[in-house]
């Protein structure tokens, strides 16, 4: 293996291959559709470091995972923020996915809610660091009073 | 303190006080409602050993959390199966709360998803898991053919 | 559910039912007694976006566990503090309950000794992670040389 | 959603689509060539119960990950096994990838030493686990002396 | 490097080197004192696998961390009956430290106390698999009326 | 225990005891060969709080453990780098070892890869969260053009 020593991140490589072209379309409409705005920005940061991870994130888990239809987004959502709530160790990625639960259809209430609950099934702190992760995205869009 | 040395597990200590009578009523029969005569039998273990824990169990996840109206149950039991497949160390939980989301309407389809976007969350080791717990209580229930 | 698209959160919300008094009561005095104005802060906190769960941190782990005359508080702590320096994700709560500890007869160099052994159970970054947090409270309270 | 009552699992379900048949034909082989008679077994259990998932676990990890070239097997076999071995929840897959640490190219006491490594940073239980995972792969093997 | 194919455990590498007598010997009586026989079946249990490893689990935690003054064994005991109960991936290392935190003075109800504790700080299942861990040590010693 | 009430460092504490002589001095010369400054910097962030735990810190883990001829140092920090991504909780250990990887042999590339696999065993966020720390490093050593 020959590292390169500076990297120079080859634009091409965000580039799927030709056969996996449906599963990268379908997964960036997915992705869109469900975290908008958050999800680009973390594709954006991935450019620079890991483009390939950004084709992989696109293509798993928004072109094959969130893209199939025996579970609506909006279940699917509350899954993704109950269990980043429970794990406690990937607040931003929990953010995107309060951005997202938002975009799918749950309302502030349903979210803290979930969050309550997994003080049940991960202990208080890790329900506590989930609302205050919640309450930055909800005053970000304007959803609670400051 | 002057602890016991032989245990004498108090009966009495398994009956709430006047003042929660409502909590744990509700909770018991919240109880029944979702994860039926699997929630019995973890109630019925918890007796010779920590009975005012039993106690607990019902009154704040089931009388407090489970009973409040602002999330369907059905949401909820997809948020703990979500979260127990995540967190990947409470199989006998994460059992129970499969029979508990079929209680309420989950479909076996729908559980089988969860757990597959799990692996986008917590890896794939914490999804197969999962997918094999549910498996036992599917079988149990003759929902998968053997 | 029709979840209100701007939050109010209601005050009325934090009152607790009359039959819970006592334990909300008991839950107040408990935590005032143990994290102090660091206890004081989270509930604080919590009001505009969970009031509701304020009110259950104090009924439940407050009200309820930590009345409990089985063990002394210090033990308690040590408990806490040794159980949150291993999970290693809720910095904030370990550094309320470093407080604690402190409020209820741990001394620094018991805390410090904990978390020295917490490298066998969780690790050295856990042990490390929680020394630093220590040492942030015990700057604060004038318990280390600067 | 329409969820059948009764499992039907459709075979049909195991074939890729065409345009993902590089993906999996190449996973395939990788799957084979790491773990084995080991990794077969993981894909015949969940022919029942995740047809799917089988699928998306020779895709993706097999055909994406380990098929690139910027790392060797060696050193990608090292890895899982000591982040399975650190995380200590998933003792059946940290067995298989016992296996498939052994099958490209590791020792038995590199595999040792790596269980060592990881008290240091999961904490001592989750390496005597790990070590104890290891034992039994190795007497299977007939690597150990019994 | 090259490899033994098959084990030969050289009864030697467990005979600390002259300098780290002190560390060992006292290791070794802090183990007995505190985990009793169930110490000593670890340290057996790990004699073909990895010898090395079982001196330093006598070495660093017992000879260096428990032999230190600052902390009384009892509250040790406490805080790592806590900590291992709360991660919830180590079940046997926690049966070994309920036998050690009754050999060093803590009661059964206090042990039960801490578990119970857990349920705030690692989720109601947590604490349940800590309480059927402990159910099996109390029954082992006669301190549960079966 | 006499606890001082105002933190005394004592230097003499960091003086290894002199039969433990080898073990630091082979320590800290591993420390300064793996993790160069990054690793200094962690020892002396220790002082005031635990000098102690910075001696035990350099003897086991550096003395002990790294030292042994079993495993390469590339391979032991390709080990560490994984398992620490997966964890997931000590992002600060995560960087030093970053540094670990580079300065003992591996590229920047294989890092990346190395990071991008734990999304396999820990699901994406840790990856993602593994990656951004990585890119930290890679930045203040001039391997990524900003």
């Amino acid at each position: 293996m020959k590292p390169s020593d500076i990297a120079t991140p080859s634009p091409a490589s965000t580039q799927p291959k030709p056969d996996d072209t449906t599963r990268y379309q379908r997964g960036l409409e997915k992705l869109r559709e469900i975290d908008g705005e958050a999800g680009q920005r973390v594709i954006d940061a991935l450019a620079p470091i890991a483009p390939d991870f950004a084709r992989y994130l696109i293509e798993f888990p928004f072109g094959d995972i969130y893209s199939r239809p025996q579970l609506d987004l909006k279940s699917r959502e509350i899954a993704t923020v109950a269990a980043l709530t429970a794990l406690g160790n990937a607040t931003p990625q929990l953010k995107v996915h309060v951005h997202g639960a938002l975009n799918v259809g749950c309302s502030r209430d349903e979210i803290v809610e979930l969050m309550m609950q997994m003080a049940v099934y991960a202990g208080f702190p890790a329900a506590l660091n989930g609302l205050f992760a919640a309450q930055e995205v909800f005053t970000e869009r304007g959803l609670l009073a400051v």
